[in-house]
């Protein structure tokens, strides 16, 4: 589906919204992935069905939907007083997470119900906000070099920290899913950090 | 669907499965990837849908199994006679198939009818091949510098091209498809290969 109208905060749009996620965790918890379909869900909700294919389309637009919810971070990334500690507990947690039972299927259902790209550019956007917040917070403790006494190489830029850390990471989890360990976030994050100092 | 026959080649599984490929690559062609139905594509290769079901499961499983087939590379890299030119040609024309419009259908065929990840694995198995052949040739060469007169640095591991190659391509494509140029393999090629003589 292509345009959704916006959600106004405490409007009928964001309460149906808001209700028919609900619907889907729950039912999900319940009786399992398999079991759900849009009535099942709107009767939960407590809409009509036509509302949720008038919204979303079809079952895995929704369930589309309701994975970027749930990939959302829900805290900022922990400061450990270093760009470079900041960062490898930083994907050694966005590994641990988005490869867990609950990560790959969110993954998945945020690609397959997502004609436009949307959602997935959403769960993309999600992990460069992550990113930036690290990368931001190291340029105000003066860690990038930039001003600084010269020699120092500059903090990676953002998009080196996704092409590098976030993308092997992610390629490993949909089409090659071994070798996601702590170790491996770890060298991912110590070559995108190559020739800063420790 | 878990245990797909073992086709012998000639066997009648073969031949079920090139004239079930065949049915779905003419009626998309025809008709167009939203006409495709089980029992249409059935009728097309002259078997029952029960034998479709039977074997692939269902119309998302069998088009990951044809796209997985779409995306089998039909040529070894070309060999400009060096490593660096050899894995920037590589990249850039992976960089420009996969991103193509019926690229990206494929992929995203590829890795939703994959309930066991098979099909995706393959995927990443032909690139692997590919890039081995690429490595290998270099190595052939005497270019990885291993044995050589010491200084240079190695060749890349096949793990790094995928890991710093292949990865960012296929992340951007599924979710961030906006960068993905020529200038952009060749720079990934680049740092990859970084410390190798030119």
């Amino acid at each position: 589906m292509s345009p959704k109208p916006m959600a106004r905060p405490g409007g009928r749009s964001a309460r149906v919204q808001a209700s028919v996620h609900a619907a889907v965790r729950e039912l999900e918890a319940e009786r399992g992935r398999e079991a759900l379909t849009v009535p099942l869900v709107a009767a939960r909700a407590g809409v009509t069905p036509s509302t949720i294919y008038r919204r979303w389309g079809d079952l895995q637009e929704l369930l589309s939907d309701v994975a970027v919810e749930r990939l959302r971070p829900d805290t900022e990334p922990a400061d450990h007083g270093a760009l470079r500690a900041d960062l490898t507990a930083w994907a050694e947690q966005f590994l641990d997470e988005m490869s867990s039972t609950a990560g790959r299927a969110y993954i998945r259902d945020a690609l397959l119900g997502d004609p436009d790209g949307g959602n997935a550019g959403q769960c993309s956007a999600y992990a460069a906000a992550q990113v930036d917040l690290v990368l931001d917070r190291a340029r105000e403790r003066g860690e990038n070099g930039a001003g600084g006494e010269g020699g120092e190489a500059d903090a990676p830029a953002r998009e080196a920290v996704m092409d590098h850390v976030v993308a092997p990471i992610m390629y490993r989890i949909l089409f090659r899913p071994e070798g996601l360990s702590t170790v491996y976030a770890r060298e991912l994050v110590a070559r995108a950090l190559d020739g800063l100092p420790d």
